[in-house]
């Protein structure tokens, strides 16, 4: 069985967990493991060159989280992590000092950052990381080309998600996402024919915007999506109006999506339609959006999508693959 | 009054911080330090990119001497040192562990490499990053183009310096140095000019070959030097037949010199034939050679060289400069 995530970080990362603990249980490969194949297609847009490194935010949480290093209670990073490298960085005045850069997350860095100056491509870059993580599941990158996501200010001025996001928090209004790079972009390899080959695609609570859109957006991507035989689920990050976790209204409101479980189905569209999705999985916050959603054609259903621990997070990954099994 | 250095690491920097002491006592500046300008050019040739960060150890070396920063027992590198990022770093296996990265250095070398990623040339950082240690003196790399000394091994092979010294602590018999980037370097800005418009130019008890020997490889450095109306002094790093530090005659057997301090003087040749140095300072170990010195129309005398504290590294310099008011 082949499955295959579309992914941002942390909240791609806890689903991902779940998912490969219910294949685990059900598909075991004797080892402890599952005999599926998972294959995580990771956001890049968040990355960013910092300080002469190359940070990648959503593969760090992936390879953490899925390789048992990652901060659980943070949900990104690393466990034990310090600060010694950059309180002492900050001494030297440069700007920046809002993003946390970890000396052990920091290793992650210099060793990609030497890896790419080596001249390897990003994916390949990721594969030789992930030896030591060893995370369960062939994690590539959306693509292998620089794609970083920008954000365009009410002035028209653009800066980093990163720095919009962590700097700011997400709170200076936003007129648009710009994905600079994006026209030189492609899917780095696998990734088309993991979409293509897939049993089932699951799209899990990231953020619809700048995590799951962002993959959308590389040229490639969606056509693929629209065409696979496999059939294609998502989990809402929208529970009772308000996004889980993170700032995701922050980015919906921007391109002029409701906060609302309904609304992100809408915003993703049925593959029926054009869009992206066959099955819609919300919150059983939600359950009073679901039969507007059939009434629609989707196949949708509710269920409790909280990611308290690894064994509610399987049971909403046996929910949506439930979901799958109900398509017409 | 104006003084010029020609360093490597942590002889150089440690005869500079004696140098310092000297003048702050001879011309006071009423605020602790002296009104003398004193600049160090400095070996770049050691440098090197390393997990994709920018690494150069002698300005560093001398960055924290003068700044007050620097281990002192070991003679480079940061007080307090810790190795957490290194450390993590290893569990991904990519090679160079034997070289040391500690946490606070790492912080110098992300800070410089993100200036140069900026286009700063190496000496615009090289005084940005200054700011924050004050060593009391101008401090100019060498050279803005990367010159980097390879060394050749018997078999033919060429391995980078750190690699040799660091790795191999010079254990490896060597045919050669080659300053690889050498034919594209110039002189860094000012590095010429603190040549020509000094008082007296210093060169300290650093590695001959590899240190001294790089900075007078660089285009302009040598005839910059042999037309100066400074006098030149220089201060033997040879001692008794042995390198007082460091594996200098490791480099010295390279190139065919005996390590020896008037073998070393002869090396650098005297200005009146076409060498760099006036003046040459032997411990009173070597005094045995100051004669012969002499007879050959060398400057020459000799006094305790030994750098072991402050004072007494103040009084080698006053040695030193006591040497140039003695030449004819």
């Amino acid at each position: 069985m082949k499955v295959t995530v579309l992914s941002g970080g942390v909240g791609g990362a806890r689903f991902t967990r779940g998912l490969l603990a219910l294949l685990a249980e059900r598909l075991p490969d004797g080892a402890g493991g599952t005999s599926a194949q998972v294959t995580v297609i990771a956001n890049t847009g968040d990355d960013m060159w910092l300080h002469g490194v190359r940070v990648c935010p959503d593969l760090d949480t992936l390879m953490y989280t899925l390789g048992g290093a990652v901060h659980e209670e943070q949900g990104w990073g690393r466990r034990d992590e310090s600060g010694r490298v950059s309180a002492d960085l900050a001494a030297y005045g440069l700007g920046w000092e809002w993003f946390t850069l970890g000396d052990l997350d920091l290793a992650t860095h210099l060793a990609r950052t030497e890896l790419l100056r080596d001249g390897l491509p990003l994916s390949a870059v990721t594969q030789r990381l992930a030896q030591r993580w060893r995370p369960g599941v062939r994690l590539l990158p959306m693509s292998d080309q620089e794609v970083e996501t920008h954000v365009e200010l009410e002035d028209g001025r653009l800066i980093h998600f990163e720095e919009w996001w962590v700097r700011h928090r997400a709170g200076v209004p936003a007129r648009a996402f710009v994905q600079v790079g994006l026209e030189h972009a492609e899917p780095a390899p696998g990734v088309l024919d993991a979409l293509r080959q897939a049993d089932v695609v699951v799209v899990p609570p990231s953020n619809p915007v700048v995590s799951v859109g962002t993959i959308l957006a590389v040229p490639g991507v969606r056509d693929a999506l629209r065409d696979t035989a496999a059939p294609v689920v998502g989990v809402s990050p929208v529970v009772g109006g308000a996004p889980v976790r993170g700032m995701a209204d922050a980015c919906l409101a921007a391109i002029g999506v409701r906060t609302d479980a309904a609304a992100v189905a809408r915003h993703y569209g049925r593959r029926a339609e054009a869009g992206v999705l066959d099955a819609w999985l919300v919150d059983t916050a939600d359950e009073g959006a679901v039969p507007g959603l059939r009434a629609e054609g989707w196949t949708a259903a509710a269920a409790p999508t909280l990611m308290t621990d690894v064994p509610a997070t399987s049971a909403i990954a046996a929910e949506a693959l439930r979901l799958v099994d109900r398509l017409p």
